[in-house]
């Protein structure tokens, strides 16, 4: 068996980025994968500005506190300043620019004004209370890498350098598909032997939340041709096609021999829990991804195995999720496989759902997250576990 | 000033719903808020079905192993089964539903099918390999609870008990607004004492990440009048109004007064770093929300101080976010205030960006989370402390 991590790397071996690049706007760029990395096309800030509301002046022209010093000029935000006036001071206002000649802004609440003139009660040292030209970011500064996804304040900052649009892939297409006979969408009426099918939901849902497009190509029947004629659809339409279900080698389980007389597949046994079985393979020159049927089970692959890869053919280069740590309040006796409990988070720890078979997708939305057990490893309660938040996989 | 646990639980006790319900597509609803509790209306699963592919018979009709039945029918998932003929085994595979009279599959592993009879090899106890009716959730159990975010797994089991809609709450409409004669939007040349508008991107992706609707109202001038024309605009069109900058109560920060004669308006001193100014309000009844201007404090201040209240209003139950434990990779004096300081997570730990200034937007986007360093407390090298991952705040 391999283990999660060599399942993993495997994958990510023989990943590549399936999707090509366009330009968006920037203010729709949220949670797309930046296609070229950005570096700093302007100083920011772009001139020295006051940090405070106060007057700013030239420090070497007064001794120390207690001047009383003419005002020449009164700089708003957004204002162009006129070169100070040698031997007076300029009211300032906060993000306003200094003016040249002054290198230094008293702070308001250090200040008298008398109509015209400042008196300054305290005199602060040369440069105070100026934020200066290129001291957040300088031009030519690498800020943004490339294959990084963009969160809100990623967007902000390509604001404050003055970018209108971003270079970033497009959206990678994922086709889906469950197989089964005894498969009915909610909404139908339930016949004898039959349930609904929820990995739709989870694999739609989850795939979207990721950012990529997701094509819903319905329930394949358990029927050879059947199969074969949705494959065929799924892998033209798609960069990737995607099943729940039939990947065993039961007499019942069509899929394996079909993506088989279209391409290639490969069963993985993968010491994780909930989780085999899993395959990998190619349909007509596309990836193909088999996930087991069971709902918990492919919620966990999809987290654990399939995401890194989705990631990387999306063009997105850093997937690691790092666990923090909490205290277990439960015990938990090794196990053989990898195990990723369904837990939940409190002031003073993570409990456990108490029924972890992969057959209850109640745990799921029950818990908030998934502690990673190790193979071989014992969990007593108190010990400290490795967390992983379902929200830290997004 | 108020600690930072103190203003979300003001904010919280102000707080209310301000969005109604309607009905969507259950595929539809991720990432929206449930309107009502979900109990289970059926069983799940809805009959006793095999957990392998088989043989399906009478466990006290067969002492041991080492007998040869003869194979009476043919069970596939989603097919209607008959009564097990008495002396008899049923074939039968994963997912396909018992049938009356059979109490134990036997794993086709062990057995050995001759023409139209199976020997079996190796005879397990009764009851073995079948998912009992109900055994996942029970008709009448409670599954979901009434303001609880939609996630793909919550979808899932929604599906699996039959829903094809769920009542929800509508997306709560924020109308956002900044302030500053000095901003200009990207793609607009800079003039000398201007600067990028970079909080209109973070505040519209953070919001819309949120499930919130925007109502994006541009950029008032510093000017009274103009401030007062908009803020009436977004309070008729928005449940709530948010801005940034402007809230101070500098001669040129014209907010403040605004929203006193359009309502009322509290100005916060909040104990958090980075983040003070924090203003709270009414505008024509509806709640008025003033953030920092500076951008790592409207990042910050959106997080950890409007986001409980945002979700309060949105119908969302609980916000709260628990920080796992990390090893902090450097040293960090005390200081009065509970600061949010911009780290990156690695294997070993978290690191801290070396320049923590409120300033600084880049911080944020170089990290991955925050360090919560709670007031007076230092940090040294290799100690515990509370990290939360931006994804946290999803």
């Amino acid at each position: 068996m391999l283990s999660v991590k060599e399942a993993v790397y495997s994958l990510l071996q023989d990943s590549e980025r399936l999707v090509g690049q366009e330009s968006v706007e920037l203010i729709h760029a949220c949670g797309r994968t930046l296609a070229a990395g950005v570096t700093a096309p302007i100083d920011v800030p772009p001139a020295d500005n006051s940090a405070m509301d106060g007057y700013a002046l030239r420090r070497a022209d007064w001794e120390n506190e207690d001047h009383t010093i003419p005002v020449s000029q009164r700089i708003t935000a957004g204002l162009v300043p006129q070169a100070l006036t040698p031997g007076s001071a300029a009211r300032i206002f906060t993000g306003a620019e200094v003016p040249t000649g002054a290198d230094t802004v008293v702070m308001q609440e250090h200040c008298e004004q008398y109509g015209d003139a400042v008196r300054i009660l305290k005199m602060p040292a040369a440069g105070a209370n100026i934020r200066r030209r290129g001291q957040d970011l300088f031009s030519g500064q690498p800020v943004l890498r490339e294959g990084q996804r963009l969160r809100p304040q990623d967007l902000g900052l390509a604001a404050s350098l003055g970018l209108a649009t971003v270079p970033v892939y497009r959206p990678l297409k994922v086709a889906i598909m469950s197989t089964g006979d005894e498969l009915r969408d909610p909404g139908d009426e339930l016949q004898p032997g039959q349930i609904y099918n929820s990995n739709r939901y989870i694999m739609k849902a989850q795939l979207e939340a990721w950012g990529f497009e997701v094509l819903d190509i319905g329930i394949a029947r358990d029927d050879p041709a059947a199969v074969r004629e949705l494959m065929l659809k799924a892998a033209s339409m798609a960069d990737l096609v995607m099943t729940s279900g039939g990947v065993s080698v039961g007499e019942e389980d069509h899929v394996k021999a079909v993506v088989e007389s279209l391409g290639s597949i490969d069963l993985w046994r993968i010491a994780i829990k909930p989780g085999k079985p899993f395959a990998f393979g190619r349909i007509a020159e596309k990836p193909f991804i088999g996930l087991p049927g069971n709902p918990v089970s492919v919620f966990a692959t999809l987290l654990v195995i399939a995401r890194p890869y989705l990631f990387a053919c999306q063009g997105i280069t850093d997937s690691a999720v790092h666990p923090g740590t909490q205290t277990a309040l439960f015990n938990q006796k090794a196990s053989q496989r990898e195990d990723y409990l369904r837990v939940r988070a409190c002031d003073r720890g993570v409990e456990l759902f108490p029924n972890q078979s992969s057959g209850v997708l109640f745990s799921t939305t029950w818990g908030d997250g998934l502690v990673r057990q190790k193979s071989g490893e014992e969990i007593r309660e108190g010990s400290p576990v490795d967390y992983l938040p379902f929200a830290a996989f997004n």
